[in-house]
């Protein structure tokens, strides 16, 4: 990491980095108001720490140990601010909480403009629907983009124009590299699956489509994992990263009551280690229609810019995940007593923060 | 257990008990508004059901296979509606969340006090203070409580007296059964810390002493572990157990940033079982003192009936888990917003409520 | 599934095989001795088993719930005899233990001959060498693979080179699809590492290449999910998966003093699902080179078929996973102690089986 | 700790230990062939290591930050050796395997006669049998000493009798405090159950009755605080502790087709810290009869001192825990084909131990 000093000009800066080039190395250049910071992209161990130190304008050159360096906070320009993701007119990570809904798995054009018209309604900002499901059994439905090439043009296209319709920008699954390019010309966001989180090599094939990435953490992993293989991404140079927290695995002999253990202490335990906007998903984490509004509520309350929830005009016939789905109605009361929660439980959190 | 028709005399339903006694066994009496279940205490598989099913008045008598039926809200009075445990003036299960603060350790009659007084200002309504502390280490402080006879004494009435003089209920933890009897003396609530969940006979010997039993989940225990070893104080006719989430064994390799998970999902999974209350400790399940905030809140938004938090006027300084304690001053705003989303949450929460 | 009649023709064996074509359905044919079963890969929901059932030569035709009947023992010719996967002159799943040795990572032509050289004189059977490294931060060395083009196909070809100088078949771990067919071509076993275990697509990839496939276990799996997911290698034909126990996340606060908990116990559980060989990397499980030892006792004692094990003839310098890798004459001794516990409890396994 | 010159007197080191406890804190003095150390049990913050380090005969006065230093190896006389507990004619952590047989539960005298009977036969060197049983339900069956005084006392006697009749001695459970001081009137070697490992008050109890404790890993707790807990009882004094592994929580969704993990890598490990013998539980770790024999194996060949095996008749009348019991039969073969891999193993260990 190299950090200059604040007066330091462009050409000083863009020495420094035709010098890391010259080293076989990549630059991330971060621009603060007053400070700029440049990360180093590449294997540390070769880089002349003390060589760069001496180049005119920079301040400090060191080595940086964390393994999430380029998401760090404290290694950034976002200090004390969030980076805001901008899609269509959604702000994610702003000062309002951003609701993703629609199905768990597309199966019909006529389901998905159905709920697509009811979430729109209720008060969701961006549409969500399964085209390439992962799941546990191979001989369970995968989805339609699974069927074959045309099966998923046109589940894609659905997503596309719905979206559209509805004005609501979209998001699925990218469950494979090869599926990846294809996804990318339809979709607004694209989903890494809590499943595929480690996955190295399709992190970075998703990474370059220049998205903005949905990431969700996988039930196995620790939230510095998470961080750690989100650097997966923007090593790409794709910092328009958004954290998913989905739950992980329950403890204990016997019953827990729900699929997974929603980890809402990792939310603000995130926010302090990384200026990436972090949502929660209560649907999956639950895997209880009737614990949805309670989970979305705590999630919210914890400081989540927002939720990713399945909504499904009829749950009880939802191909794929019916005991978690809830209808639009529902949605909507949570959106409400949400957005009230978010003000009062963000407004407050200003006040108390601890130095 | 055994459920008796709905006109059903007292003369009928002491018929029952009396027969249940004659078996060995002990009759545990649920009346309701307009139902009375009389559950069986003891080995079920010598119990004759057949026999008992034929007894004027009886309408149902069958085995139940769950082992926490006593405290089940299916097999009980309370299918619509929670037990509320009176203590003082304060009412848990009720209708506004219940905050207990005070020191993690009691250090001097001084520190008590001051904490007291304070924690009282700011809005709490029962006092906590450790006098007998269960440690990771054989060579840390063990709380005043494990220096002597006196020591305890001393400390017991401190906690006692400052309870007296602010008006605020007491409750302190039982780490051992030689303990308990002197502890019941001058303490309102009775704390089983999370270490000694399992451990039955502790259980039974507290639960005799006929006062409210805090009980904390063990970090590696379900839900379901949770609610069947409650059952060995219920067992003992004492119902008015406040169970307590506090965190759960964190997953994945390397750094979570808590020093627990905090497991919201199980405080409205833990409500549909039973209609015991359920508070939370935000304090040792993050271990982190500027988390306490936000985990106050999305536990008061799961629907938890309260909080247990520590508070110290110099946070630093406290002898015991010095990282997560909290001032008054925090433990007032945070006792202000959680009191503001308790009612927007818990109002919504009845419009919402599934089937 | 459908078992047909012992005495069945191989023309009605393809009757039914043309039918369950007909239904846009795959046939997965498994001939035993006496019995031959046809399981149908595709969703089991649409299948006419009653029509089925009345084809000549069936006996019984119905829906199997497990999500691995292809690789379960009950549901194969495999009921009392295991699948011996032949690579070279090596037989996995034998009356024998393998050993695969080698480094953890190639870092030169020069160093993986020497090793290759040594294990091969130690006793080992196969030849690993990892080429594109899974590594949890971005900014670690992902191996010469990684680097480009060139370089991976020379380390591939070193590996090649080896293998057939020591005369030991090959094993490389695949990463990523786009890796998948070029490795396949130098390469005689293709590795899935824990960390890509639920990465469905990287598995179906691979396992169209039709050749063996060395599957590890996540950390966070359970040993259900392991086979679940090994059926996404099955139905694509290739039933040549050897299944690897490499640890799971360690329980508990503090420390465990191994990197993994290393489950022994799921080494005979596997083995009552399925016919597929199971071996065990003691090396990742523990982290720590003064445990490969008594683990590769402890593995070989529970009836595993094999051992992975990192080598390096100067550990300390190893690039990667250095506090791990062991040396050739440790190998050794290790193979010669294992070879012979395994004769002793394998033997006398035989005599206590259970029914 | 106090680290004495090598050729410190008698004197010096009563000197020492005056010096200790006129500080109000007590002296564990531990005495190696050529050199003393001389622990020191209380709160260490108070401790005048400066002074202590310079009296007379005192090589090095300083403070021990690990929770586990009294039964550390590295700060006590056993750096090279083990300590070797004997009960009766039995040596535990010696040269050969000790196993611990009998019945889970004391069912009657005929039925725990008959079964030492077998198990001696077979080979068994101590007999256990639960009379306080430790269930997750509280309805179901507690043990015969959960009955009433009448029924403990009997069921003490029968396994003190049965214990001198076959010339082994006598293992039990002791699960609450007050049960303590008449268990051990009866017999020799005091257990303390993995659901009471972190119970401190029983621990301390349990310890000052000055025989030998088995001391069993609670399945959520790591072995750093299974170690921590043990000084628990090492405090009192007595260092007779024999640890237990028997399986810790499960991980993953979905089955794992054994009741715990057994964690076989904490053998080596644990001896590495410790000079304690560490043996193993394979019944209630896999809880499944089949299962027994394979984990007896690995557990022997991890290097473990021993086994602990549920033994009945029977297995499918036992009370309790009947899916796990094997026959005396069994047992046999388990005990002589885990004799002959101890000597493999344990005799290679010796070879291969790194520095």
């Amino acid at each position: 990491m190299i950090i200059m000093h604040k007066g330091a000009t462009a050409e000083q800066i863009d020495a420094v980095i035709d010098e890391i080039k010259r080293l076989g190395l990549k630059a991330d250049v971060s621009k603060g108001e007053s400070i700029t910071i440049i990360g180093i992209v590449g294997d540390e161990r070769i880089i002349p720490f003390q060589r760069l130190s001496i180049l005119t304008g920079v301040k400090e050159a060191r080595m940086i140990e964390t393994p999430y360096k380029l998401i760090s906070r404290e290694y950034s320009e976002y200090r004390d601010n969030n980076r805001i993701i901008r899609v269509g007119n959604v702000e994610i990570g702003g000062d309002k909480p951003v609701y993703i809904a629609g199905p768990c798995a597309i199966e019909s054009r006529a389901q998905l403009f159905r709920i697509a018209e009811e979430v729109k309604k209720a008060g969701a900002h961006i549409l969500r629907g399964g085209i390439f499901k992962p799941r546990s059994s191979a001989h369970s439905f995968q989805g339609l983009g699974a069927q074959g090439n045309d099966e998923a043009l046109e589940a894609l296209s659905w997503l596309h124009d719905a979206g559209r319709k509805y004005e609501m920008p979209t998001i699925t699954e990218i469950r494979g590299e090869k599926q990846a390019e294809l996804i990318a010309k339809f979709v607004d966001i694209l989903q890494i699956g809590a499943r595929n989180m480690y996955d190295q090599d399709l992190l970075g094939t998703v990474a370059r489509l220049n998205k903005p990435v949905f990431y969700k953490r996988h039930f196995g992993a620790s939230v510095e994992e998470l961080l750690s293989f989100s650097e997966y991404i923007a090593v790409e140079g794709n910092k328009d990263i958004i954290l998913c927290e989905r739950g992980v695995l329950p403890i204990g002999k016997g019953k827990n009551f729900t699929r997974y253990t929603l980890d809402l202490g990792a939310v603000p335990a995130i926010q302090n280690e990384t200026y990436l906007p972090v949502m929660v998903d209560p649907s999956h984490a639950s895997g209880r229609r009737d614990l949805v509004y309670p989970m979305s509520c705590s999630a919210i309350a914890a400081g989540a810019s927002g939720l990713a929830i399945e909504v499904h005009y009829n749950p009880a016939e939802s191909w794929v995940d019916a005991a978690q789905a809830i209808t639009a109605d529902e949605l909507e009361r949570i959106i409400n007593v949400c957005n009230h929660i978010y003000s009062i439980a963000a407004e407050n959190k200003k006040k108390t923060a601890p130095k």
